[in-house]
This record gives C-alpha cells, sequence and structure tokens, in this order.
C-alpha cells in the first residue's frame, strides 16, 4: 500500500525539495481575485519547487459557503503526486474524531492532516486507521503561547524530568505501530525541534515559522530531517503567497520558493559536509 | 452589551433546563431523511426543554458541502432566545486563530465556541475579543484519553504539585479579563468537575459525557453547577437523537429531554436541600 511517507519522500527527491508551501488565502492581503483563482495560480507556479502544500482549513471556514467550495477546487487543481496536508489541528473524542478523519480524508481527500493531542490516543487513533494516510500530531507549536503549557515539566515514568511536548514526542512513538503517525513541531524552536527528531528519529516531521514567524530556516534544516536529510516539510505561507500584491504575484510566490528552496538545499549540503 | 453567559442565564431559568443538546446527526444512526429536516424536527420537539443546542461540527464536515447547508440551515431554525454552542475545538496560532473565530462566530454566527488550550494563550485570545460571545476551552475531557496528558502531574508555581487540566483551569480563570471565557469538563470525571468549578467559581461549564458515555448525571449537577445552581450546560446527544429511529423519533427525543431536565432539577434540589 502507497504510505504518506512514501509520497512525501518521492515528492520530495522529485522536486528536490524540503519545502511545504502554506495555502492560506487572506483576502486583506491578496490581490483582488477569487481564492481558487489565486491559489491555482501560486500553484501552477512553484509545484516544481515543493514537496507538499498545506491549506489551513480556518483561511477556508473564514469565508463561508464560497470558502469550501475554493477548498476544493485548490484540492482538485494540485497535481496527485504532491502530498497535500489537510492543516486543521482537530482533536475530539472516538466517534467525532471518526467523523473528522472521513471529513478529511474522504470527503476533502487530504493526504495527511494535523491532530491536536490534547484529548490523548483515543482521539488521534480513528485517523490512523487510514493506514495510507499520515496523522501529523501537535508536539511543540511556534507561537509564543507554545510554552504556556508545551513547556510545563513534569515528572516522567522513569523518574526524570521532561516537559509536556517531549512527552507527546514519546508517546506518539510508542503509538506509532501502523508507521503512519508524524510532528508538528515549530521552526521558532529549534533545540525543541533537534529533541522531538531524536525521539522519533523516522517520522515525517512538519516544520512551521520560518517565515513571517521569523525561525532560523538553516537550524529547522539541520535539527528537523532524518539521517537521511528527508522527512521534514519545511513551511511557509505568507512569504510565499503574499511576496507581491500585484498581478505579478505568481511569479514572486515561485522566486520566494526558488530562494527557500536552495537556502534549504544549502542547509542539507553543510550539514552533510559538516 | 449582551454576553453569552448572560444569555445562558435566561434561557436556563426560561426553560428551567441545565441540559444542552448536541446536534449531532450521524446518517448511520437516523431515521433516513435529510439532516436538516432532522434537525429541525429535534429542535421543535426540545425547544422548551433545553439550555442550549450544540453542533458539533465534525459531523457536518464528514457530510461534504450538503453537511455545511445542513449546518447553515440548523442553527437559522434555533429561536434566538436560545445560546448555540459551535462545538469545534480549535487551537491554532493568532493570525489562524483569528481567522477561525471569524468562521465560527461572523460566517456561522455561533454564540460560544469550544476551544483547546495546547497552543496557550494567544490561540484562544483572538476569539475573546468577541466580548458578546462565550469561549469555552477544553479542560478534562470526558473520554479515556484524556488521563493521557490532563492527568499529568506538574510541580506548580507555588511548589505545589497539580495535574495539567487543573493548571488549564487556574490561567484560564487569570486570563479571563473579559468575562467571557468558560470551561469543557465532562461528567465521567465527577471529582475533576468539582475541582474545576472551585477553580473557576463563575464560569459557564459545558459537561459533555452524560449519555452514551455514561457519565454521572446528578453528580455532573452537583459538582458542575455555580453557587446559585446555574451556569452548567450539562450536554446529551446520541441519547437524545437516536432515542428511537422510527418516525416518531422526535417524540423519543422529547420524552428523553423531559426526563434528563427532570433528573437534573432532581438533583439540583436535591443539592440545595442537603
Amino acid at each position: 500500500m502507497p504510505t504518506f511517507s512514501g509520497k512525501l519522500a518521492e515528492a520530495s527527491k522529485r522536486n528536490n525539495s524540503l519545502l511545504c508551501v502554506g495555502l492560506d488565502p487572506d483576502p486583506a492581503l491578496m490581490p483582488e481575485m477569487e481564492v481558487a483563482a489565486f491559489n491555482r495560480a501560486i500553484v501552477e507556479a512553484t509545484q516544481d519547487l515543493v514537496c507538499a502544500y498545506k491549506p489551513n482549513l480556518a483561511f477556508y471556514e473564514a469565508l463561508g459557503m464560497k470558502g469550501f467550495e475554493a477548498l476544493r477546487e485548490t484540492i482538485d487543481c494540485i497535481p496527485s503526486h504532491i502530498p497535500i496536508v489537510g492543516d486543521c489541528k482537530r482533536g475530539d473524542i472516538g466517534n467525532t474524531a471518526r467523523a473528522y478523519a472521513g471529513a478529511m480524508f474522504e470527503q476533502w481527500g487530504f493526504d495527511a492532516v494535523t491532530v491536536s493531542p490534547y484529548l490523548g490516543w483515543d482521539s488521534i487513533e480513528p485517523y490512523c486507521r487510514y493506514e495510507d494516510k499520515g496523522v501529523l500530531v501537535l508536539c511543540r507549536t511556534s507561537n509564543k503561547g507554545g510554552a504556556d503549557f508545551q513547556d510545563l515539566s513534569f515528572q516522567g515514568p522513569d523518574g526524570v524530568s521532561l516537559p509536556l511536548y517531549e512527552w507527546v514526542a514519546t508517546k506518539v512513538q510508542e503509538w506509532d505501530t501502523r508507521g503512519n503517525l508524524g510532528l508538528v513541531v515549530g521552526a521558532t524552536q529549534p533545540e525543541e525541534l533537534r529533541r522531538a527528531r531524536e525521539l522519533c528519529p523516522d517520522m515525517p516531521i512538519l516544520v512551521p515559522g520560518i517565515g513571517t514567524q521569523a525561525g532560523d530556516l538553516a537550524a529547522a534544516v539541520r535539527c528537523g530531517t532524518d539521517r537521511d536529510g528527508m522527512k521534514a516539510m519545511i513551511s511557509s505561507s505568507r512569504k510565499v503567497l503574499y511576496a507581491s500584491r500585484g498581478s505579478d504575484f505568481a511569479d514572486a510566490a515561485r522566486e520566494a520558493c526558488v530562494s527557500l528552496r536552495d537556502q534549504m538545499q544549502e542547509a542539507l549540503a553543510s550539514r552533510s559536509s559538516a
């Protein structure tokens, strides 16, 4: 059976890229045009430069019914060899999680989703039953408030004190009997990213926060990739989508992607030679 | 300005009820009919018995575009004096949280939402800016996996050890400068519910888990209400919606609601006289 991890590796090799582009349309920042047409232009201009696309559902839900239609058109215009991560950060009890998994994998047709760990394993397991899909669990997030709970230290089972996000990574590694779990760790916390990669050496890790949030791109590559320099999806949204607000927005997005991809490849090369 | 808390108190007094009905349509359990028509029949049969309705977005998202249309019709058919909680458990970084808040409050028009605390205060604050809306933060959930992370014990700032869910309740109380925050605490954990109510004496608390999940209804009333026997929304979905799969489903739902409401009022009376 094809797996998310396999599809990601293929796309990453084909485009020589660790760059994931977040398709988060914001009418206040976009040129004046339809969301679906905007996204299509972005995808056409960047599809040979990315390892994945990642629409965040919030930006479509915010537009009401026409937002859902734009999301449908967006998913449909992405070439089938490029994995699509549905960034929804859902987290709910068993029967509700089953409904969300149906929405994300069957209705929308995403290749992977992001989920929240707060409700524990039985809130995550229903997504994992889709064995060809990826399930990326929030671990250490890129925002300031990420520290509020994720950095709290508690006594682990062996008496060693460890922060919540490390315990989440430990449990996700333990739960991954089907081989389709992964993590989300922000680029703004390279030390935490390094630690998460240590705890989950073979998982895909989605790494947001390198663009507007100003995480260190080279550190994200160094700390987020696996031993083969793979399995990191380093994600940028606003820096790519809104590189220009003029009619040249798609060309500007392409330029931004070339630059990001090349910086990532350089960081990878210097890591290998170090 | 009208507040969510005020609207909830009005509806609760008017219907002499702490019962919140979860509108979670599942085609596998419903009579064969359109979701919107099913919900409308449930609302018509129960609207004098509830303090709130609570559609969980997962069940609509699982039905694709026609699910969203059914949600729109459902919201529109609920009398305006009854508060509607959009149960979505969203949790994302600042600019994304703003988009979700716009979706839930402006597009859908919910009176309150449920949100996840995992990403901390800056992921919750954008919802609170809508001062007339309620923002109910997951604290201790009703599912088995709720224990995985929520019960982990941390060293609090005063050196006292406390579980994550208590720390969440403590922070939510501290963050509530606008007076529109609340909690979600499962009825399956009455001791934890009592503790959350102690930490947040004046907040609305949504209490799911009394029906199919078999939480203790009397304990939920005793532990979840405030000092005036108010501000608890004790929620049942499946036990009400699927009381009968026959053509009498609406009458059966009404009977289930009468029974639940009366049991809640009895528990409240015995609490007051104790």
